[in-house]
């Protein structure tokens, strides 16, 4: 049931709700959305909570794009269509000021990603946002993370560790020029969920996995998932000019293999099968299990999001 | 992604994630689920806040089950099918022996409500739980707000109040006998979402609510859908022995009109449709608009929840 904030939400932006699977939006006790025949669902739920996967000085826009780039990126990893989402709100205080600015960001995310905002609830206390993302897959295929087989191809799309090294750089921990700096928030702030990829990919990956986590510990989810070992070629890791900008190679490979929230696709692609455009092969699936990056690391074992 | 709270409580409880519909569930980037040939899918989202939504001191069992119950409400509000869930929790530390209660609430909850838990989150901040329902819905069919016409009974389930009464003995507000308040705690911790009520008035009814704000506002939800007035006669609302024992005929009134938390249905019967086992008729629908229950009352225009 709407709560006045989220009627606030609706007054910004009367269209949020609309879109072609929907056949009932906001204002009853549940949304209704259809399927098309043969088709089944996929969703998923991503929460994000002010000072420990943003900063809480971040800007409103910004916490709403990106709460909807992170749910969306789990609908890209499984190859699935978007339908819709909900958002659960959990706010401070009702202020006017943010909620416009943060609708504003939610509707640019309902947008880009194709996912009408169907339904949602507003709750007092500590800023948290959980969304919650419903996708359509045909009935017999889907991006699993177990499906890598020896032989395969490991690929991922985009640059790697453009999160991480935005993080640092609001933690004071290095000084980019002026528009490496922007570059890299944009990266961290506007994640693009790899929605239009993950269709792509549907029928000739083997295996997918977004990276919200860093390389090296979603690798290693289609490691355990497939059974198999992830042999990654640290040199062929592809990194931004921004990043690149640190004066240590090894801070780079660091924030490369394990800094997460980047929100780009790691998956498998079995021998002959052509590369997606915008994606680079990083490394090959062997026999084993685990990652191999062929480095003697010692690397924090998870990334650590703002504030873990 | 499950992070190590979510992995304990599936650590608990192997089986909780199982179901009819459920082809994928927790451990990939998102759950897949299954919808008959025929079928639409209903979802909403629901909220709940330690301090708010429960007194943060109650029992780790009573907030996981109560948590699914009220989103499992609004399934049967609409006459859906129940699918599965998914659950984002928010939670200040990691305590196995909460971890471990909760779980248990939550896993009779999935029996109950036979709503399997497909997938979720942990994230670390003060407790909070939001529990996003999946229903299935026949594709021309469901209980909405909007149905309602002149001429309707209006009806209520089970009994009314109840969870307001028993949150005032939480404050200390009146004593009942020891019988009557572990009635009215076991009504308020364990509400009962009536699903199989609802699925009973899918083609029957005209226009359905769950009690979830208190009657006057639900059923003013009613009449703003639909464009009419719900008149409500208050000697005919439906009250357990428990409540009645409370001295005030008034306060007793008030939490039967006002009380939220009973997820009890408020639903309109066309003429002639017989009353489902249960349930009572409290009113009628006339033309017009808002609630009228024919007294000049004074009461604070909405629920408060245990502390808003």
């Amino acid at each position: 049931m709407p709560v006045p904030e989220f009627s606030l939400i609706y007054r910004y932006f009367s269209d949020l709700g609309r879109g072609d699977a929907v056949d009932l939006s906001v204002g009853d006790d549940c949304a209704i959305l259809r399927l098309a025949e043969g088709e089944r669902l996929a969703t998923s739920v991503d929460t994000m909570v002010a000072g420990v996967h943003f900063p809480a000085d971040s800007f409103p826009e910004d916490i709403g794009f990106r709460a909807v780039a992170a749910a969306a990126s789990d609908l890209a990893a499984m190859g699935a269509r978007p339908l819709g989402m909900t958002v659960a709100l959990t706010l401070p205080e009702t202020d006017e000021l943010w909620l416009n600015a943060f609708s504003q960001g939610l509707a640019a995310a309902v947008a880009e990603y194709r996912l009408p905002l169907v339904g949602g609830d507003t709750t007092r206390g500590p800023l948290t946002i959980s969304v919650q993302v419903l996708g359509a897959l045909p009935m017999d295929q889907a991006l699993l993370r177990s499906g890598a087989r020896v032989g395969d191809e490991v690929c991922v799309s985009g640059t790697l560790g453009d999160a991480a090294g935005a993080l640092a750089f609001l933690q004071d921990k290095w000084q980019p020029t002026p528009e490496h700096a922007e570059y890299l928030l944009q990266r961290f702030n506007r994640p693009r969920a790899r929605l239009d990829l993950g269709l792509a990919l549907l029928g000739r990956a083997s295996a997918a996995i977004d990276i919200s986590d860093g390389l090296l510990a979603d690798a290693g989810h289609i490691a355990a998932a497939s059974g198999v070992k992830m042999c990654i070629q640290p040199d062929l890791l592809p990194l931004s000019p921004a990043l690149s900008s640190h004066h240590s190679p090894e801070q780079i490979l660091q924030w490369a293999l394990t800094g997460g929230d980047d929100y780009e696709l790691c998956f498998c692609l079995p021998a002959g099968v052509q590369m997606p455009a915008g994606c680079v092969r990083i490394g090959w699936v062997a026999a084993g299990a685990g990652v191999d990056c062929g480095l003697a690391i010692d690397f924090p074992p998870g990334y650590q999001h703002f504030s873990d």
